[in-house]
């Protein structure tokens, strides 16, 4: 038979076992965390006709898109899980209750030049709120709360949640007389970390057309440091000559007003007047978190506050707030750097059984009453020798094997090797089963990620 | 504005909030039941080279398959998600153990013709013991097992897991001298429930060219009723004559045997000669599930034994023998059959607090601390009047609302309405989150199936 050489496209990401396992666990931890601030879980088509796909236009992004034809239809993969999101509102939107609080993991494929650490096709971990019409600054301030218990859950501790307000930019601007430009000045200074101030500087003048003294003043602006409370002192000083900077300095402090009662941590929160973000949609508050000891990785959870969701699609007015996790790279960036905890179970299950006797009912019927327990249970029936089973087990890195031979089942008894300590017992069914019940909570307390 | 309608693709699921919180919840049912049973979950790539994809050919199917160009990349998305494990196991090889057991729920595309209750975009839940070389028998005989407590899990009862050898049958036709037309006679008999039986006589006698007296012989044999024990002792008549008959009856033997051990009622299993799979593929057992009261749905999960999975990439001799649910018609058809429990908690937040006091700190502060303990909370913001916040949470399906006023805070008490039994509580924190906690149990020990 002619043979085809096996492969997976360049910029797919294709775990191992072990990893998908990982990978597992941080979706379970995105959608719990999700979960206990109420957001409902969705999931939309991966194809879209692409006249609603690319409504708005596909801008820079529109050659990455993977579209095609099937019959007389023009199809497309979704690039994110914001334009179906406005689609899903815009076509559901009379069978939804506003706010409508929704999570989405899915793949999104983007078609870029493939290099190391960048994917095509790659899970973004979505959350948005939106309102009909109106929607309380109460929810943007929740946002920092909800990135610092994903975090936290997933087993960091050095990161901060930098908040932004685009109001105050663009009120700031107004100031200067360049309410005209804001946009244009936003997409540079969001350059700050890549490029530096000195460049950000020359492409102010040089393309925005700005006077030295705007680009000095601009970049004096968002060089103002200190603690939430130093920062927001600094901004009252230019209170008072602005509506726009007035309203984005006041939701600035509702959202810093209530980290407290939300459980964010100061050191995990900061006001910082460089974020921006790049993307003209946003119209209010604005989130990057950055991993304090990676400052290289640049955000890991960013989003923001934006007027109209689905004005492409509809006139009803859906404001809204949202953030995204980029969780394919992430998870490719924290194996890369060697965080994810390594002594976090991975194996496909907690006991592995090797039948000892000639009829291998006894084995089948233990196996069947410890999954009736919850234990993931492997039996192992291969007629290999005794050497190659326990290779196989610790190939998978299962923690506990059971061994049922004659005695054993004539004694009633489980003989129980822990395959770490290398202890091995042989006791009755429950004492057995409370022995590995109790291991597998303690290889289980560990986070996924441990810093370093 | 130019709008564009918007609008889902036709043969593309997408659910409601509620709809897709059932969705979810039985989808982590197959997860958890398959890794009671060891299986690894995989994640693998939507799209593959086309060359890859297609090397086996697509045969009736390649019409349906989404196939395009991106670059000089010639690329398709999945149509099944045993082609990619396929290649999967043939590019890892090395780097897994075997029997390697692995589970996948994800979604493949086929370009059908639109019809009702028929998708082009849908959800596979698959499962899969592969082995390097050789793969025990008891491999087979736990399928039915995991078949068993997947669907006894969802809540049904009223299914039978129906059980055949395709050797069996293979022996039986070179009895009558067709071994060379196996296949084909299979692909004629496996339409018996469609068809009928005279019309199947009538396909065997045109099509596969068998006398008369061929043709009934094969539908007396595949008539054969009754208990297993009466099945398999209707078989033995036939036994001593083909060794590949004595071989199939001897696995059927084997999986039935240990049915007992395995946990399987002999109510939810029945060795059935009728079942032969379309599909050259399968070399030994098969597999189909039927819905007792449901006939006309087809079998809602199937698969079976075979020899070779990636022999069109590697000539590494791999058997295997899985099962697949078509989970997003499954779904389908039970929400069409209104089996889905109306009970069952769909909600997107076990509580919804309504802040009454000017200040939302004390509300924010006891949302935190309610999700600290592990409930999906979420705070009502928005500036409405009571009777719109209560008609959100009925709409939401809440089933709790938490009012907190200045008497509560000044009280350090939690006014707490059960939404369904409209009793109102105010009590301290740690009494409302018990009474919370005990109805939310009470609320999801339902089962997602209810049958009628």
């Amino acid at each position: 038979m002619e043979r085809i050489k096996p492969r997976t496209l360049s910029g797919f990401m294709e775990l191992l076992p072990p990893q998908q396992q990982q990978m597992e666990r941080m979706m379970d931890v995105l959608r719990n965390t999700y979960a206990l601030y109420g957001f409902t879980p969705l999931d939309t088509p991966l194809m879209e006709a692409s006249e609603v796909l690319l409504a708005k236009g596909g801008g820079d992004t529109e050659k990455q898109i993977y579209r095609f034809t099937k019959g007389d239809a023009d199809l497309s993969l979704r690039f994110d899980l914001t334009v179906p999101l406005a689609k899903y509102v815009a076509l559901h939107g009379n069978e939804l209750a506003f706010p409508f609080r929704r999570y989405q993991i899915g793949k999104v494929y983007r078609g870029e030049r493939a290099q190391r650490g960048r994917f095509r096709e790659f899970y973004q971990a979505d959350i948005d709120v939106i309102g009909d019409g109106t929607l309380d600054i109460i929810n943007e301030a929740e946002i920092p709360a909800i990135i610092y218990r994903t975090f936290t859950a997933l087993g960091l501790r050095r990161f901060q949640i930098r908040v932004n307000n685009r109001k105050i930019l663009n009120g700031f601007y107004a100031l200067l007389g360049l309410s005209d430009r804001g946009a244009e000045i936003m997409r540079t200074v969001d350059k700050l970390d890549k490029i530096g101030a000195d460049k950000v500087r020359t492409l102010l003048i040089d393309d925005c057309a700005l006077s030295a003294q705007q680009a000095d003043e601009i970049l004096r602006f968002i060089s103002i440091r200190g603690s939430n409370e130093d920062v927001l002192a600094a901004l009252s000083g230019y209170a008072g000559q602005s509506a726009v900077f007035d309203n984005g300095l006041s939701e600035l402090r509702a959202v810093t007003g209530y980290l407290a009662a939300f459980g964010v941590p100061e050191e995990n929160f900061a006001v910082d007047l460089t974020i921006a973000r790049g993307l003209d949609y946003y119209t209010g508050t604005v989130y990057e978190t950055a991993l304090l000891d990676y400052p290289e990785i640049g955000s890991v959870c960013s989003g923001g506050r934006y007027d109209d969701l689905a004005a492409y699609y509809t006139d009803r007015h859906l404001p809204g707030v949202g953030i995204s996790i980029g969780l394919t790279r992430l998870f490719y960036v924290l194996q890369e750097q060697g965080l994810l905890n390594p002594d976090a179970p991975t194996a496909p299950a907690d006991v592995l059984i090797l039948p000892m006797t000639a009829d291998p009912a006894p084995a089948i019927a233990l196996a069947t009453a410890l999954r009736s327990e919850g234990l993931r249970v492997q039996l192992y029936t291969e007629a290999k020798k005794f050497k190659a089973k326990m290779s196989y087990a610790d190939k998978l890195g299962v923690p506990y094997v059971v061994f049922l031979g004659e005695d054993e089942v004539a004694q009633n008894l489980i003989s129980c090797k822990d395959m770490s300590s290398g202890e091995q017992t042989a006791l009755p069914f429950s004492q057995t089963l409370a022995r590995i019940k109790a291991g597998l909570e303690e290889r289980c307390s560990g986070s996924i990620i441990l810093e370093k």
